[in-house]
C-alpha cells in the first residue's frame, strides 16, 4: 500500500530523532511491502527562521493532504523572547487546532528494562505502570479569548463547549473498553464552573458505557495520587491544561520519559504523532538524543492512523529487544549497559526488525 | 500577653484535630504566661447545616476582630451535591477573600523520622527536602468571573492584576531572603497571556532582590521536576491554580502530608492557619486522625502572627521529640512504633512541652 506522511522534523534534536525514525519506517516499507511518501514541512522555530511564521499555510495544507503527521519537537530558547503569537508554541497550537487534533493520547508506561530509572520506590510501582492519559487538545484556556487591560491586568478565558467535552469523553470511554474499563475524570469541579459543566458532560457519556467504572478526582488530588498510588489509574480523561500537567507528571513517574510516544487524533483515523519529550536544544546535533520515543510514536502512527497492526507490533518488539540487548542512549544509561548515540540506536532497532 | 484567636473547627476530623491543638496552645499559655481567648465560629459544612450558609457574616467579623484564625478542615461528601456557591468550598474561598489572605505558604518538609513513608527513592531525597511553596490565594481563575452559555458551554476567567502579582512576588522574595535565596517562578508563559504578564511582574520585583536567584519553569515541567529532582527547589512562587496542584504534589512527595501545616497571610501579621490535608470524613469521630499538621499550624501561627518565636520553637521541638519516642497515628504508623489515637498523640506532645 501507498501512504502519505507529512514530516515535521522541528527544532533542537527534532531532525536527528525524526531522521532515525524515518529509517525505521523505510525498513518497515521494505519488509512489509509498503510505500511511504514523505513530505517534509516546516513549523515552529525552523519555520520562524525560514519565513517568519511558526505555522506556514503550506504546512497545514500538506498535513491535511496526508494520512498522518510525524513530528519531532518544536521550540527552544532562541525563540523564547518573541511575542506570544510568533513563538514556536503558537505553531504547535495552531497545528493542533487547524488539523482538528482534539484527542491527545499519552501512554505512561514503565519499561521493565528501565525500572532502575523510576523515581518511585519499588513497592509503589509493583509489577509495572500502564496509564493512558486522554487529554483534550483544542479547547480550554489554551484557545480561549485572551487579553490585557493596559498595563494593569491580563486574562485568559477557560472555556469548554458541550460537543468538545462529549467527543473527548467518548474517546476516553472507547479506549477504556479496550483496556481495564476504568476511567478517572480529573477536574476542579469544587471551584470552576467549566469543571462542573465538564463533569456533567462526562457523566452523560458514561451512561453509554455501563461496563466502564467512572470516578472523579480533583486535579490537586490527582497530582498527589499519581505519586503515591499510580496503580489505581487505567484511563485518565481531562482538559487541555490539567492534561498538560498531569500527563507530564505521569510520564515522569515512569522514569521512561525519553521513551514515551504520543498521538494527537482528529475524528476518524487522522493523527499527529510525536514524542512526549521536548526539543532538548542543549544536546542537539551531538548524536546524543534518544530516538526511541519518536520510533515508538511511529509505531503508534502505524497502529492508529494506518491500521498497520503487525507493522506496529514489529517496531515495538524490536525496541524491546534492543533494550534487552543492553543498548542505551545517555539519558537511560546505567552501569553494565552499552552506550550508543542516536544513529546507532536507530540502526540496532532496524537490525532487530 | 493577651491574644484573640478565632477558631473554626470545621468538618470531618476538624473538631478532633483542632481540639488536640487547642490543648497544646493552653499548655503554651500556662508555660509562657499568655492568655489566648478563643472564639469558636462556623464555616463550611457545619455552617451550612446550622444556618444554610457556608460563610456566615459573623464568622468573618469574628475573624477580622482576632489576631489570627485557626482552621481545622472544611467539606465532605455530604455537601458535594449542593450548587457551587452553597458548598463548603465556597465558605473557604469566601473566607480567604474576605480576610485578604493573599499569600498561602505551604512548606513541604520531609520529617527524618518518616523517611520510610516517602514515595521517592532515597537517592532522590538525599538528606531531606525543604521546599516552601508560596501560592497566590485570592486571585486567578478561582475568583474570576464565571458563567454558562445556556446548556452549550461554561467558562471561568483566569486573571491577574499588577498589584496582585507584585505583592505575592514580594512575599516570595522576602521569604527567600531568609532561606536559600532561590526563587522558582512557575507559570505557563508559553501559552497564557496572564502568565506572560505574571512573569514580567515577578521579574520587576526581582530587581529589588539582587541577591536572590530567580528562575522560571513552565507548570508542566515543574510537575515533573518535583518528582525527579525536588532538591533543586527552595522557594516556589506561583498562582492560585498552579499552586493548588503543585503544593499538593510537593507535600505528597515528602510522604509527610499528615504532618504539614500551612499559613494564609494577609498584609501585616494577620493570618489563618490550617493543616494541608483535608477533612477525611471516613475516619471522623474515631480518634484516628493525626493532629500533628494542625499542631504545627499552631506553631506557625505563633511565629508568623503573634511573634511568639520561643513558643513556636517549643511546639516544634515537642513534636519532634514525640516522633523520636516512636508515637505514631495510623497514617504514619510503621512496624516497631507505638500506635496512638488523636487524643493520646496530643497528650504526648503536651508532656514533651
Ligand atoms: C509547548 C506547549 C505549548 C505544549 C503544551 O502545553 O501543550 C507542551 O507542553 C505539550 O504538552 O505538548
Ligand atoms: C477545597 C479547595 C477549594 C481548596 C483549593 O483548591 O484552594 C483546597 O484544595 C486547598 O488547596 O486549600
Amino acid at each position: 500500500m501507498n501512504y502519505k506522511i507529512a514530516v515535521i522534523p522541528g527544532d533542537g534534536i527534532g531532525p536527528e530523532i525524526v531522521g532515525a525514525s524515518i529509517k525505521v519506517l523505510d525498513k518497515i516499507a521494505e519488509k512489509f511491502n509498503h510505500t511511504f511518501n514523505y513530505t517534509e514541512v516546516l513549523a515552529g522555530g525552523a519555520a520562524i527562521d525560514a519565513c517568519d511564521n511558526p505555522l506556514p499555510q503550506e504546512t497545514v495544507d500538506v498535513c491535511l493532504a496526508s494520512d498522518a503527521v510525524l513530528l519531532g519537537a518544536l521550540g527552544g530558547p532562541k525563540w523564547d523572547n518573541l511575542p506570544g503569537d510568533k513563538r514556536p508554541e503558537a505553531g504547535l497550537l495552531g497545528l493542533r487546532k487547524a488539523l482538528g487534533l482534539y484527542a491527545n493520547l499519552r501512554p505512561a508506561i514503565l519499561y521493565q528494562e528501565l525500572k532502575a530509572a523510576c523515581p518511585l520506590k519499588p513497592e509503589i510501582i509493583g509489577d509495572g505502570l500502564d496509564i493512558m492519559v486522554v487529554r483534550e487538545l483544542t479547547g480550554d484556556v489554551y484557545f480561549g479569548e485572551k487579553g490585557r487591560d493596559g498595563d494593569f491586568a491580563a486574562w485568559d478565558i477557560m472555556k469548554y463547549t458541550r460537543p468538545e467535552v462529549l467527543r473527548i469523553a467518548k474517546k476516553a470511554f472507547e479506549i477504556a473498553m479496550k483496556r481495564d474499563k476504568k476511567v478517572t475524570n480529573v477536574d476542579k469541579a469544587n471551584v470552576l464552573e467549566v469543571s462542573r459543566f465538564w463533569r456533567s458532560c462526562v457523566e452523560e457519556v458514561a451512561k453509554d458505557y455501563p461496563e466502564v467504572e467512572l470516578n472523579h478526582l480533583y486535579v490537586d488530588n490527582a497530582a498527589m495520587q499519581l505519586v503515591i498510588n499510580p496503580k489505581q489509574f487505567d484511563v485518565i480523561v481531562t482538559g487541555n491544561l490539567f492534561g498538560d500537567i498531569l500527563s507530564d507528571e505521569a510520564s515522569m513517574i515512569t522514569g521512561s520519559i525519553g521513551m514515551l510516544p504520543s498521538a494527537s487524533m482528529a475524528d476518524g483515523k487522522f493523527g499527529m504523532f510525536e514524542p512526549i519529550h521536548g526539543s532538548a536544544p542543549d544536546i542537539a546535533n551531538q548524536d546524543k538524543a534518544n530516538p526511541i520515543a519518536t520510533i515508538v510514536s511511529v509505531a503508534m502512527m502505524l497502529r492508529y492512523s494506518l491500521d498497520l497492526i503487525a507493522e506496529a507490533d514489529a517496531i515495538e518488539a524490536a525496541v524491546q529487544k534492543t533494550l534487552a540487548q543492553g543498548y542505551r542512549t545517555g539519558d537511560i544509561f546505567s552501569e553494565g549497559m552499552t552506550l550508543v548515540g542516536t544513529v546507532e540506536m536507530g540502526q540496532k532497532i532496524i537490525e532487530n526488525l
